[in-house]
Order: C-alpha cells, then structure tokens, then sequence
C-alpha cells in the first residue's frame, strides 16, 4: 500500500515529524522517502519544485494526490486509512471536536516556540540579541506552556483522555524540540511525565530527527522557558 | 439542532467568517451567537473567557464541546453533520486530500493579506512606512494569489474542483477582505470569475460583515497587488 506513496523531508523539521508519526502509526513503515539537505537547498530543487511549486517540506504524494502542508497529510492519512495502524481520530463527534480544537492550537506552540524564539536566536547575532525583548517571548512561551500543562493534567495521560491521537502528534514535536533546546520540563509536571512516556513509543523512536542524535544544540536557548 | 451551539464572533474577522459560513451551509441558519465588539474587548470578557482561555474570536461551543479554533470549529461541524445541507468534505479521499491541501494552504494568504500587509498597514502611521518594504510585501502577495489564480483556472469553477467545499470556505473571505481593501480581481481573471459567482451565494450574503456595509474602508491598501 505505501509503495504508491513518497515523502520527501527534512532531519528536524516539526512540520515533517507529524506526518512522519502519523505514517508510522498507521503501520507505513519503511514506506518511500528521501531526506533533503535544507542548507544544500534540496527543499528548492527540480523535483521537489515539480510537485510542491512553494518548495517547503514536507511532499508528500500518493499516487496521482499531492498533499504536502503537514497539517493536510496528516488528516488525508487518517480519513483514507481510519482503521489501520492507531486510530487517530476517533468515531465519536465530541471528541473528534476536542482533538482537532488542540490541533489547531498547537500554532500557538509554534509562534512561541519556532517563530519568536528559535528563529530569532538563530537569525540574530548574540551581541545585537534585545534582552528586553526576548524577556516577553519566554514570558509568553512559558504562558503558552502553562495552556498545556492544563490540558495534560486534566487528561487521562494524552493531550485529550487516555489513547495517542492526532493532537498527540500534533503536539509532542515541539515539546521533544524543546527540550533539545533546553527547556526543563521538570517545571512542568504533567508535561514532563508526558515526554518521558512518549519519546519512547516506536513511532517516536523510529521518526526522531537523525541529526539530533549527531549535533548537540544550544541549550541555553529555551532554559529560560 | 443549532439550539445547543453557541457561537461568539466579531464582524470583519476572517477566523469567525469561516465558521459561519459553515453554520450557514449546513443549514443552521439563526443559529444563536453574539457578535462581540473589539475594540469594547468583548473577546476578553468574562463569558468569553469561561469558554476560550485565549480570549480570541471566534468562540463556539455544541452541548458541552467547545471548540474555539476557526479550522477546528469547520472540521468539527462537518465531522458531526457530514450529510446535512452541503457536504463540504466529500467521501472520495483523493478529492479529501486535494481540499485539505487547500484549505491548509491559504494560511499563506492570512500571512500575506493580514500579517505582512493589513496589520503592517493599520499599526503603522502613514508617514513611518517603509516603502522598500512595503513593495516586497505587495512582490510577495501578487506571487501568493498568482498561484491561486492557477489553481481556479485549472479547477472547474472552485478551488477545487466543480462543486463549492471546505476549501472555498477556507479561501473565499481572504478575496472578499482583498476586494474591500481595494484589490483589483480584475487582474486575476479566473479570481475574479469565482468572486462574482461565489459572492451572492446565500450562505456568503448571511454572514457577510456587517460592518463592511456601513463603513467604508482604504481601498489603497491592497490596490498595489
């Protein structure tokens, strides 16, 4: 069945781990795929531009249907193959509407975390970094946090009750990103116990961004969260 | 059946006119909702904020599911009413996929229309205007709709395909925002062709702002693109 399909990716790239989870969930692994090299521009070359006219990863086809914004593969997964592999959105309507609510906001993980942190840190010089500035980020960062603390501790385990599904996918990315960047999840209990149990479900395991094994990062980048 | 939602908005907003546009083509017609003021900060009130913690429009809530998150909330009422009033997901999962696609992509165009170019433009005072960066914002719009532009003249008179689904919901007030803000379609013809159709449509009229009626706004803002 996956044969027909292939995803190109890139190593670390939270957009690209949520498809990559749902496709080992749903029992896809070792389906065809090509890491590209951001800073080699593979993300810009023919024949990724040829099926994705934006250039960005993840692409992803199968047979003749391009899907290839991340949050689009993941739910086009899901409705084609509902009952292989985990089930990630459940028969039930409430709790479907619960799961694609804290899918939706996991953007709000992703501003905080991608956009005003790590693409700031990356992009700005250490000496011209404005302290005062970076000081409302981590507040707003660890505000955002808090949100999902929240959630998890009124849960059963999960981001909504007590099975892995689309918001779990949605959402462990950038709680693994962080902490590679260095943000300590000890101060924040439910999160904390929740990593600790999904960083090693084999779906995880099996999709961990290579590179990150390699390079070790800056882990003063999110300490302050 | 539209007696247990509630839906909280605010006039002119593209997150809330989502929704309602759903609302309105499945068939919940007067569905009891308040629209809030912004600038009274009704999205921070009290009542608001019981429901939605974020304190964002829109805010809506079926029984006991609260779902706040514009694409969650269309997801969701399709989700639960698949074969009332016009099916906006079909069950062909190819076609599935290529709405979803869609649907995910014009978070490019909120980026474009709103984030780099509107909010730039209401925030900041005339005479502080950058204009070197201005003509790139507008470079980077004209390229966003061009691609648009493509994707309607190679569909059979919707974004996709030939009947009006999720993906026009999604699309749709992001061109009727453009034409208020002065954006000449004309330039887009296949854009222009699928604003005149789709704009008298009786869900579109229904949920048309009803600010926009009464106050005019700066048609030079998106004349450039």
């Amino acid at each position: 069945m996956a044969s027909n399909m292939f995803l190109y990716w890139g190593s670390g790239s939270m957009p690209c781990w949520k498809p990559m989870l749902v496709l080992e969930e749903k029992g896809f692994s070792g389906y065809p795929n090509k890491m590209i090299s951001f800073s080699d521009k593979g993300h810009k070359s023919e024949e990724v531009l040829k099926l994705n006219p934006r250039g960005q990863m993840p692409t992803f086809k199968d047979d003749d249907v391009v899907v290839n914004e991340s949050n689009a593969i993941c739910f086009y997964l899901e409705n084609k193959f509902p009952d292989k592999g985990t089930k990630l959105l459940p028969d039930d309507k409430a709790e479907f509407g619960r799961i694609v609510q804290r899918c939706a906001e996991t953007a709000n993980v992703y501003d905080n975390f991608i956009v005003n942190i790590a693409r700031y840190r990356f992009s700005t010089p250490k000496e011209k970094l404005d302290e005062e500035l970076l000081k409302t980020k981590y507040e707003a960062a660890r505000k955002e946090l808090k949100l999902w603390e929240g959630y998890l501790a009124a849960s059963g385990g999960y981001v909504v009750g007590s099975n892995f599904t689309m918001a779990d996918v949605f959402f462990f990315p950038y709680v693994a990103f962080g902490v590679r960047l260095g943000l300590d999840v000890s101060k924040y209990p439910a999160i904390s116990a929740y990593y600790d149990k999904v960083k090693d479900r084999p779906s995880v395991k099996a999709s961990w961004p290579p590179h990150w094994a390699e390079k070790p990062a800056d882990t003063s980048m999110f300490r302050p969260i």
